[in-house]
């Protein structure tokens, strides 16, 4: 198992420390939450824990099904503490989300929470958001119009395929990835993003962020 | 007939003297827009006009094609002028729309236009928006969350219900109309709403608009 | 309160009857359905019951949270048994369903559960299906093939309409009710629509139907 | 360019001489298409051809716009010709389609052409359809219960996946791979398929196909 795989474990291990008995559990998506989902389910499976969990995607939603997680929605419960990943993180605990096309889902539930805190490996700690790109959900015919309005922002977008496919979130969207030189205030650009005609959410998170758990090679460093 | 539905044909028709040969017009949605598509649809009939639509919701499209308007989307053309219709108007051709569940892709089209008229009867007219509701669009596992969210922003919230069933509008999400006393910033509350996880769009429009043709006993006014 | 509301309270209440502690229960759709919901909310309430409830719609997924039913989904759990409407039930327990838009999902949960009881007032009773129209769910970008397809098996089908515009499922699809001069072979009717490119389900249930709880002016009968 | 990408562009280039002047053109989705749509486009380009396409996916359709060819929809226009790729071939030209995921859009135009082409390297030819599994476009809520129908009519269904997501097609579904060990009758497998509630559409194609251009090492081989 490579170092970064490690450091994802580590934290995603860690995050199941910090459940407690009857809590509702927001269950974020991407490689980093699989190990928080797969030891939650274990904790559950052996008695250790009784709890309820929101998923974030399908992804989670069948992750934690077949983990034995008992599952519920927001319609039904608040969350107490949520737990996802991030594909960068910054001073102020600002994020880039999205890779896994899940980042609509995950701020509906992330943002909710009483507690959110994220799990990540060092690779994904940066000084200021904008190296990793930017993913917008869209509306798919708002496509042209969208580019057009995130030109005007100095945004660089490109429409995500798998191979000549274009992708399509949970919600029957495209993702476009946005490729911005630098983010100096990423509250200000999650806000313009989203009022573009056509934008359902973007993957810039600028709130709510409690707690990052960061996996490294000494162990696990915790920001806040 | 009486005055309301005359007002909205004297516009309609108004409207429809408007387009230009040649032209890219997006048709917008509504019992208003309905004369105008119509008498559009004649002039095309009699070989007036030659010009290609882009429609703004299912109903639009449907009543386009059965007019014999042939069709293109906004991936293909840009929209040389935009007519719509609204909900209310004010003294800054601030608008509230949605009625019809159509804003989201409404406002993806009349935001892009390079020219976007409205064309209204005269009750449609208001010192300040905010005597009808503003329809939000959201993401269906997010009701209650933008519920909330919503009466932080001093907004009463209520799921559009068709009889005993939840309205779904043409993406497959829920319409939430909400009560505000009053609407001092249009333009400012329609970012805060769109900033909401889990909408997709609201029916505030504060931007682009030209001119609003209104019908009145009296023949038609025009504002700019 | 009429005769026929009458007739619905009472199947409604005498199916929440049925339910017994620790089951799964599929919660139908409708005006029928309502009763029994709201019946077996009371008894939740009042601890006589502990059941997990498996929603049909987002109508009833609603009424039921509100009514404190906790609920689960068919991923997690199997139907122990549903109890659902009809808009037609004749001889042979055949029914057609749909006309509150919800078909595909209550065939989804009702042809899944180990028993399945249908409860409606005795103006419901048929000898041959066909009275009402059959509900068809499509991809709304087939409409025009499967109208003439529907044509060819000697349906006249027309695009279901909330007003001007068209109604859309909770699926983001359209409806078209299909009149049926008279439907002799029910189940073969049931499989040629579905087979139709474009059709995702239709609202013959020629299958699994247990029990009919009728509700009359003089009481409850039962068919089998 | 190795030999089964020859045989494809061979194939799709050969298409787009059966395309003419003023008809409407079903674009199919997929590899073996590509070359026949972009071919189609440097023949509009030449205004050596005056047509309009209708595209089977959002692949297609961008893929088609990018060529510059004028695209319409089923709503208004029949298709003259439908061009489409395959994953397998039977000796009586019964397909199996939907490697691509698109098969639900691609049956609705395909099966409405009054003629239907299909274009495959000569790889996709087999004596019985099954080496490859049948693709089942299936509404995310009913994967269990679909998995459960499809195992009782022979089949080992896996739900596809891209990475760890859930693909999801264009219309917002899971797609469904089905093993069969072979496939005796493909007609009756493909109602039986679309007969289970939840399924929307499969991969068989036993119906409408008028003509196969295999491409070989040695040319093309017309089947019929």
């Amino acid at each position: 198992m490579d170092s970064r795989t490690l450091q994802k474990k580590l934290v995603g291990y860690e995050a199941a420390k910090r459940i407690k008995d009857g809590q509702v559990v927001g269950l974020g998506t991407g490689t980093t939450v699989r190990y928080f989902i797969e030891k939650l389910g274990e904790k559950i499976k052996e008695r250790e824990l009784d709890i309820l969990g929101i998923p974030t995607s399908y992804q989670s939603f069948l992750l934690a099904k077949n983990c034995g997680i008992p599952l519920t929605t927001l319609e039904e419960h608040d969350v107490d503490i949520a737990i996802d990943g991030a594909d960068e993180v910054d001073k102020k605990l600002n994020l880039i989300k999205g890779k896994g096309g899940a980042h609509t889902q995950e701020k509906i539930v992330d943002y909710s929470a009483k507690k959110f805190i994220v799990i990540v490996d060092e690779s994904k700690i940066v000084d200021e958001l904008g190296k990793s790109p930017v993913p917008v959900e869209v509306i798919p015919s708002s496509l042209r119009m969208v580019c057009e309005n995130i030109k005007k922002l100095g945004g660089k977008p490109s429409l995500r395929f798998y191979k000549y496919t274009p992708w399509i979130s949970d919600n029957g969207n495209f993702i476009i990835d946005v490729k911005f030189d630098s983010i100096g205030d990423p509250s200000r650009l999650e806000k313009e993003l989203n009022n573009i005609p056509g934008v359902v959410e973007n993957g810039i998170f600028s709130k709510n962020v409690d707690e990052v758990l960061v996996g490294t090679k000494n162990g696990i460093k915790v920001l806040k």
